[in-house]
C-alpha cells in the first residue's frame, strides 16, 4: 500500500480507494457536513444550512489537519429532514427515516475502511435529534465512534448565536444566520430584510421552549407566521457574520481535536 | 352524548368510547407516560424508567386535574428504545423505528377524538430524541399539539438530578435514580449498591458530553464499564428520592398547566 | 451470580438484569399479557381487553408459580391491533405490522437471557392471527418456544364464552365480556347496558363465521351496527363474570403447566 | 361498453380490461387460489399446495358459475408464507410481510373495477392467519368484502381431512394430502411413501395443538423429525384423494354461493 | 440421495425437495418466467405478458434441456410491476418494492439448494429495470449468478419486435404482441382490433425515447391516449405471431446455453 | 411575487423560497446531477462519478439557459447505489431502496413548486435502472414529467464512450472515464495507470453483456479481477477527456432543449 498515490487533499473522495486505505488509520476522523435545502424566509437562499455547514466544516478540517488531527472531509449531505418547512415551496426535503437509513448505511461503508470515527457537522437544527439517534445506531451496529455537533458555537440547533433581543428564539433566518450568509454569500441575500418575527409568547414560557428548556414541542415554521422567519434578521450584517463564522470554525476544529483524544473511560 | 356514563377517573382507558367523546374537548390533554424495561445496574429493577414515568405522570395528572387542567392519563409505554443497553440480559427493547411508528399511530388515533393535545412524560433518557422527532411528525401529519418532557426536574434526559460529585454524569442508575426507586419501590432495590462509576474523563471534556454540551456522541452503556451504571449510587436514599419525585410531580403538573395555555403565536 | 439480590416477585421487570439471569433458567416461561385499548360499546371501558388479559395472566402466573412452574410476568402490551374498531373515537391502535415488529423484537431480547419460552395471554380477538404469526417468527428466528392463548376458556378469540342465545356471535362487548368487567372493575361499567346486537344472519350461515367456521371474512365492527357491540350484553352480571374469570385463570395456569412439560417430539 | 368482446371464460385474465368492466358487476366475486411451493416430504411435489388450491378453485368456480354465481378465477399465488419449511431445500418462500403487501396491493387493484368481493381459496395451512389478517386490511382500506377458505372441507388449515389414527395431526404430507395428489397428479408421487410421523405427544395434549385447540405454538416442520412429514401417508390412495378433492370442490362452490348472498347485517 | 424419486419433468415444483437436491447441481439453471396482468388495449387479454413469458420459457427450457442444458422451470410470476397501467381497471399490479422483495427472497430460497444460477424470462417491459436491479442484489447477497432476458428477440422491453411503420414505438399491444397472442391464444383476441396509436412525436425525437435512446422518461400508458395501446395492432396475424414466438424460443434457449457456459473472467 | 429578489444564478438553492416561486414556471426544468462515491481503480478519485455528473450538468444548464431553456441546477446527489463496489474500502454507498425513497421524496417537494419537470443527469452506470424506475414513480405519484440521461454521450451507463479495443466493456475506470477525469481534475489522477482489464470473455458473448445486449446479468466489480477496473485506462489522456466532456455537455444541453419542447402526444 505504501506506493499508493495520495494527492494533497483533505477530501475523502479526492482519493482513490486504495489511497484512502493507505492514507488513513484508526486515528482518522471522517467529517460529514450536513445541512438542508429549505425555506429561510424571503431573504436567504434555500441552501443556507448546507452552505454554512460545508463552509465551516471545510475550514475546520483544514485547521484541524494543520494541527495534526487526521480529519477527512466527506461530501455534504444537502437534502435532509426539513419537515418543519414542508409547507414552503422551494424546500427540498426527505423523510427522517430515509435520512436515518442513509446515515446508517454511510456508517456501514466507513466501517469497512481503516477509519473508525465519524463526526457530523450540522447546519440545520431540524437534524439534531436524528443525528443523536444515528450516533447510537452507528456505535451499536458497527462499533464506530460517532459524534455530531453544530456548525456554530451557540445554543441554537445549528449553533448560530442570536442577538439578546431575540430572546433565545432566533433559531431560523434570524440575526445570526442572516449575518453569516451575508459574510459567506452576500450576493444571495435580498437587500430588503423581512421584519422581526420573534415568538415572544414562547420566549416567556417557563418550561416549554426551543432549546435549553425541558419541554420540547412539535412545530412547523408556519405556526409562527407566514414568513417562515423565527427570529429577527433586522440589523444583520456581514461583519457580525464573520465573527460567528470564525467562532464556528474554531469550535468545530477544537471539537475535532477533542474527538481525536476521546476515550470512553 | 350528554347522557354518556363517565366514571370518576382521569384514565383515558377507564372510559367507554362515547364517554370519552363526551368528557373531552379541544382543551383536553392526553398524557402518555413512557419509560423502558432495561438494565439499571445490579441494584435497580428493570422497570425503573417505566415505574418513575408512570408514578410521576399519574400524580401530576391528578394534581393538574385538581387545578382545572383537563388532563387524561393513557397507558404507559413500557417497551422502548433501549438500544444502549442491548447487551445486558433482561433489557426488553424495540427498535427506534418501531417505537416511532407506534407513537405516530397513537397520535393518529388521538386525532380522531376531540382531544388535540398530547404530552409524553418520559422516564428514559434514551427516548428523548425520538420523542422530539415524534412531536414534529404528530404536528405535521395530524395537526396535533405534541409535547414531551422528562419525568424529573433536572438536566438529565429523564430529569433526575444527580449529585454534584457525579459531575453531571449521573445519568443512569446513579444517585438520583437510585434514590427515587428507594422512595417508590424500596423492596426492589438491592441492599448492596454498586460502586461509583462516573466517566470522569468525559466530565472533563470541553465540548463532548451527555447533556448540555454541544457535541453529542454515540455510546452503549458497556462503553463505561461492566456494571451498566453511569453515575454514583452510593449514598442514595429514599428521603432524597422523595424530594426528587415531588420535584418531578411539581414540574410535570406545572408543565401541563403551561401546555394548557400554550399558543404558538 | 449466586449472590444476586432477587426480591420476592414473579414480575420480570421487578428484577435487576443480573438478578434475572440468576433467577431464571431454560425452564422459565416469560408470560406476556396482550390486550387492546378499543371501543367496547357505550358501556365498557376502552381498556377492557388489557384489563382482562392482565388480570388473568397475573393470577395465572401466581397460581402456576405456586405449582412449581417458573413463570414470569412481563409488562402488558396495551396498544395493539384494533383496526376493526379504527372508526370509533377512543380506540388507540397501532398497525399490525408495527405490533408484529414489536413482538419479534421483544423475542429477540428474551432470547438473550436464559429464558427460552414465551407465552402470550391474549384478551383481544383481533390479535389472534398476528400472535400465531409471531409465534412462528420467534421459533424460526431465535429458536424460542413461543405460545399464545386466550385469556378465557371459551371459543371466542379472547376466550370469553358467550351465552347460548348469542348464537356463538357474542365476540365483543357481549354477555361474557361485560360480565367479566362487572366482576373485575364494576365501577367502570355503565349502569345502562346497550341492547342486543347479534348478527343473526351470520349466525345462520353454514360456512362463513367468526370462529370455528371454515370461511373467514374481513369486517370492521361498524359493519354490524353503530354501537360496536357484537353480542348481547343484557343480563350480564358480576357473578357470571367471576365464573368466567376463574375459568380463564384455571385455563391459563393449566396451559402454562402444559407448556412447562412441552416437547416437540 | 356493451360491445366489448367477452370470450367464453371464467378467468379474469382471459379478458381485456374493458371487457372485464363490461362483464363484471358488484355481484361478481374474484377468486384467488393461493398455495405454496414447499417441501412436502420425500414423496410429494413441491407444488402440492398450489396444485390443490388451483385445481379445487378452478373446478369450484366452474360449478359456482353454472349455478349462476358470477365468480372469476384469478392467477394462483404460488410463492407464499412457508417459513416453517425454510430449512428444506427446494422450498421457495417469501416473507409473510411481503405476501401481505402483495395481497393488499392486489385488493387495491380489484377495488378499481366493478368487483367488490374477493375470495381466497387456500391450499397451505401456513397462509391461514395471514389471510385472516389480509381480509381485514382489504375491508378497512378499500371497503372490499374479503373472504378466505381452505381448499378442502376438513379441519386442517388447508382443509384436507386426515385419517382418525393420525389423531388430528395429519396436517402436512399425510394421508389426506398424499391421497389428493395421487388423484390429481399420480405421476408426481414417489412410489415409496415415507413412514408415519405423527407427533403423538402433541396429540395427547389438552390445550396445545395445531388446530381446534386453544393454545397455538410456533413450530418449524423439522421440529418433528427429519422428513418434514407431519401425519401418516401410508395407505394413501387416489380413490380417497378423489373423495377429498370432490368434497373440497363442493365445499368451495357452496361457500361461494353463500358469499354471493352474504350481507353483514 | 441417489434413490430419490425423480419424475420425468423439467418443472422445479414437480419434484419433491429431496428429489430436487438429487437431480440438480451447480450446473443447473432455475428459469423464472415473469409477466404481468395488465391492460393491453380492448383486444388482448390481461394476461398477455404472463402468457407469452410462460409459453416461451416453457418451450425454451424443453429445448435447452434437449440440448443438455440442465434448466428447470419455476412457477411464473404473474402479478408484477404494472404501475404504468394502474389507471386501467382490470390491471392487477403490485408495488415495485414488493416485487423486488419477492425476487430477493426467491433467490434466498434458491441459494439453499445446489442450484446457483437463476434466469428470469420476462414478458413485460415494465419489469426490465427492476430485474436488472434484482440481478445485482442476488449476486451481492447470495452469490448467485442471476440473469434476465426478454421473452422475445427484439428491441422492446419484452423483446417482441414491432413493424417498421410503428417507428420503434410498438411497445404495448401493438403489431408484435397482438400477433403473438393470436398465435398462442386466438380465442382470447377480440375480432375488432383498435386503431393505430403510435406516439409519432416521440418517435421523432433525437434523444428521448422508449428504448435504445439515451434519455429515459417517466410515463403511464394513458399519457398516449385512452386505449392504452402504444403501437399499431392493425394487420396483426397469427402467422407472424408464430414467427415471433419461435424467434423468442430460439433466443431464450440459446441464451440459456450461453448462461450455461458463462464465466465472469 | 414580482418584487422577489432573484440573484443572477441558475442554482435552485441560491434562491429564497419565494424567489423560486417568482422565478420559475411550468416551463422550468429541475436538473439533478447524480453520481456516486465509489472505488474507481487505484488511479481515479472516489468521487469520479459525482465530479463528472456535476461538471457536465453545470455546464449544460448554463448552455441551455443561454439558449432560453429555463433550467435550474439542484444539489448533486453524491451517495448513491454502488452495491457493485461494496467490497472496496472507500466506496460510500446507500441501499437502492433508500436512494429510491430519496428521489421520490425529492420529487414530492418539487411538485409543490411551479416546476413540473425533473431531469437527472447521471454519472454512474449503477444508477441507470433505479432512475428509470424513479421516473415512473414521479410521473404516477405526482404527475411530474421526469427524465434521466447519462452525463456523457456514449453507450455506457454513464455515457462515457470507450475505445474500440475495449470491445464495449470499458464501463468503469477505463479509457473514457480516466480521460475525462484527467481533463477535469488532473491532480487527482495517479501517475501510474493500472493495466488493461477487459472482460474479453463477456465481450465475445452473443446475448449476455453490459449494454446493448439483451441478457442482463448481476455482477459486482470484483467478479472481474482485483483492481475494480473494467476497461483499459492505458493511454487515457486529458485531450481526449476534453472531447468526451464537451460531447457530454452538448448532449445534455440538447437533451434539455428536447425536454423543453417535449409533449407526450
Amino acid at each position: 500500500m505504501t506506493d499508493a498515490f495520495v494527492p494533497d487533499t483533505r477530501r475523502w473522495d479526492d482519493l482513490a480507494g486504495p489511497s484512502l486505505v493507505a492514507a488513513t488509520s484508526e486515528r482518522s476522523i471522517a467529517v460529514v457536513p450536513i445541512g438542508a435545502i429549505e425555506h429561510h424566509g424571503p431573504h436567504l437562499p434555500l441552501r443556507t444550512d448546507a452552505l454554512v455547514a460545508e463552509a465551516v466544516a471545510t475550514a475546520a478540517v483544514e485547521r484541524a489537519a494543520a494541527a495534526g488531527i487526521d480529519a477527512w472531509l466527506l461530501p455534504t449531505i444537502t437534502y435532509a429532514k426539513s419537515d418543519e418547512h414542508h409547507w414552503a415551496p422551494g424546500t427540498l426535503w426527505i423523510e427522517g427515516t430515509t435520512l436515518l437509513d442513509q446515515l446508517i448505511e454511510l456508517g456501514r461503508s466507513i466501517a469497512m475502511t481503516p477509519v473508525k470515527t465519524l463526526a457530523f457537522v450540522n447546519g440545520h437544527g431540524g437534524n439534531v435529534m436524528l443525528l443523536g439517534w444515528a450516533n447510537r445506531e452507528l456505535r451499536r451496529r458497527y462499533g464506530l465512534r460517532s459524534f455530531s455537533m453544530p456548525a456554530g458555537a451557540g445554543a441554537a440547533g445549528d449553533g448560530l448565536q442570536g442577538r439578546p433581543d431575540e430572546l433565545g428564539q432566533g433559531i431560523h433566518a434570524g440575526f445570526g444566520e442572516t449575518s453569516v450568509v451575508m459574510h459567506l454569500a452576500p450576493h444571495l441575500v435580498a437587500p430588503d430584510l423581512p421584519p422581526r418575527n420573534v415568538p415572544e409568547r414562547i420566549a416567556g414560557m417557563t418550561h416549554i421552549g426551543f432549546n435549553r428548556k425541558p419541554v420540547m414541542f412539535g412545530w412547523t415554521s408556519d405556526d409562527f407566521g407566514p414568513t417562515g422567519v423565527i427570529g429577527d434578521p433586522t440589523g444583520a450584517n456581514a461583519a457580525h457574520g464573520k465573527v460567528l463564522f470564525e467562532q464556528g470554525v474554531a469550535f468545530v476544529s477544537e471539537a475535532l481535536a477533542e474527538i481525536d483524544r476521546f476515550e470512553f473511560a
